[in-house]
């Protein structure tokens, strides 16, 4: 099976699109866990294990790893998640030039084994051929982010008539230009559902990655409603905060509670 | 001394604009170096006494490392020449909302304590702050890349008149909003020389890492005509293949050989 085909397996047998991103900070992890020899993997040991029968995909963001030289603990975490037969996206947003991007693609899917990966289009498309090549895997294209300061180039109108902004366009390229293997994705902020309506409307049924539902506030409903394709897919939605810091005091309980919660709201429209 | 005033005290110094790019391939590498227990760091030291006095930066390619698992030789490598007090430019090209930058940064500047890093404007202004918030250490945008696909985002014209085009709208928000602690430069790719010329025009005096000249085929004659600012600084001139594979035969006599055919060419205009 290649990434996508096993996201959809895991969507239809959990009835879930849910995500759950791993990114440990020491800040927010209980302290027992800062105690052990590997605190992140151990950490995202029993949130993987709370949390393993509601996902479709775990999403590790692999600065969190790399601030402190921890690539052993993602390594590990990577192993533990893919023995599960779940799917993992290795959140990288690398973008390079090729011979550098061949480097990058062989981190992500030689070196971690990851199933996908999210790279940033700023570069261009020969830029994105190196993980385009991996057909098996999942190329996972930044369009719209999630965050406040998105629309300072995303946004930027393309003519004088106000329309396409530049993240249609990527969509545009990523749906006509770079899909020849159909392994690119598009990763569209749940903070804005308007752009997410007008993307699903250029990519067809394109799979989207879409962040921001929980602590970033985006609406989980709304996203549903904007977002959904035409077969009731086509949505992989990450929640990394409002999951893995629901709660300190016992946090396999709180976490499974959260993506629950999460992911009955997601019931009603799948 | 801030980083842009160490790269400019050795740009005097050492009559130079030149930046050594330290990616090693192992491919590339003579064999010699590829049975020792740290190969890359060896390389690098090498090539690093070989040039020391001709160049103004070096700037390893953290891909190359990351796809092999050799953050420890990178490390080594990078605290090697801050020893020589050669400033250091991560190449790691990151991007990503704010939590997540803060650990990109932490990786870059206290990880590897590296003097600057490149960074990927897509995500818009918001995302660089985290960067942007360590004044002394360099902050160097991607605006208008080296490699053949650059145009495909890069090169959209903001409007039906034809112009701006995206990369100029990134140096000119560099240059109005993104510079108030004066660490913000740009990467410009020398095979852009029309390109560079326009970039200079909207930055006034501020520095541009110019990637692509040797290997890539970027004409330095060009690049120095069209780049060098008000003060015949400005540039930091990036050779990375051009220089680390001159030969294999002398690894060290070779690599001196092609810094200082580039260096001389520089100083006719310094």
């Amino acid at each position: 099976m290649n990434f996508l085909e096993n996201v959809e397996a895991l969507m239809a047998k959990n009835k879930t699109l849910l995500c759950v991103g791993l990114d440990p900070d020491p800040r927010q992890i209980p302290k027992e866990f800062l105690q052990k020899s590997k605190p992140f993997f151990e950490f995202n040991k029993v949130i993987v294990e709370a949390t393993k029968d509601l996902v479709c995909a775990y999403k590790p963001q692999i600065a969190y790893y790399s601030a402190i030289g921890a690539e052993d603990e993602l390594a590990e975490t990577i192993r533990y998640i893919r023995k599960l037969n779940i799917p993992v996206i290795l959140d990288s947003k690398r973008g390079d030039i090729g011979d550098t991007a061949t480097m990058y693609a062989k981190e992500a899917f030689e070196r971690y084994a990851a199933d996908a990966l999210t790279v940033n289009p700023y570069m261009g498309g020969d830029t994105l051929q190196p993980y385009l090549k991996y057909a098996e895997k999942g190329v996972i294209v930044l369009c719209k982010t999630s965050n406040a300061g998105s629309g300072d180039l995303q946004d930027l109108p393309m003519n004088s008539a106000g329309s396409p902004l530049l993240y249609e366009i990527v969509a545009q390229k990523a749906a006509r230009e770079w899909n020849q293997n159909k392994n690119v994705m598009l990763v569209v902020g749940a903070t804005h559902t308007d752009a997410l309506l007008k993307i699903r409307g250029i990519v067809g049924d394109m799979t989207l990655l879409v962040p921001g539902v929980g602590a970033q506030g985006g609406d989980l409903k709304a996203v549903l409603k904007a977002g959904l394709n035409s077969k009731r897919k086509g949505l992989i939605v990450n929640s990394s905060r409002g999951i893995l810091y629901a709660g300190s005091e016992n946090v396999a309980a709180s976490a499974q509670a959260a993506a629950l919660k999460v992911v009955t709201e997601m019931r009603e429209f799948l």
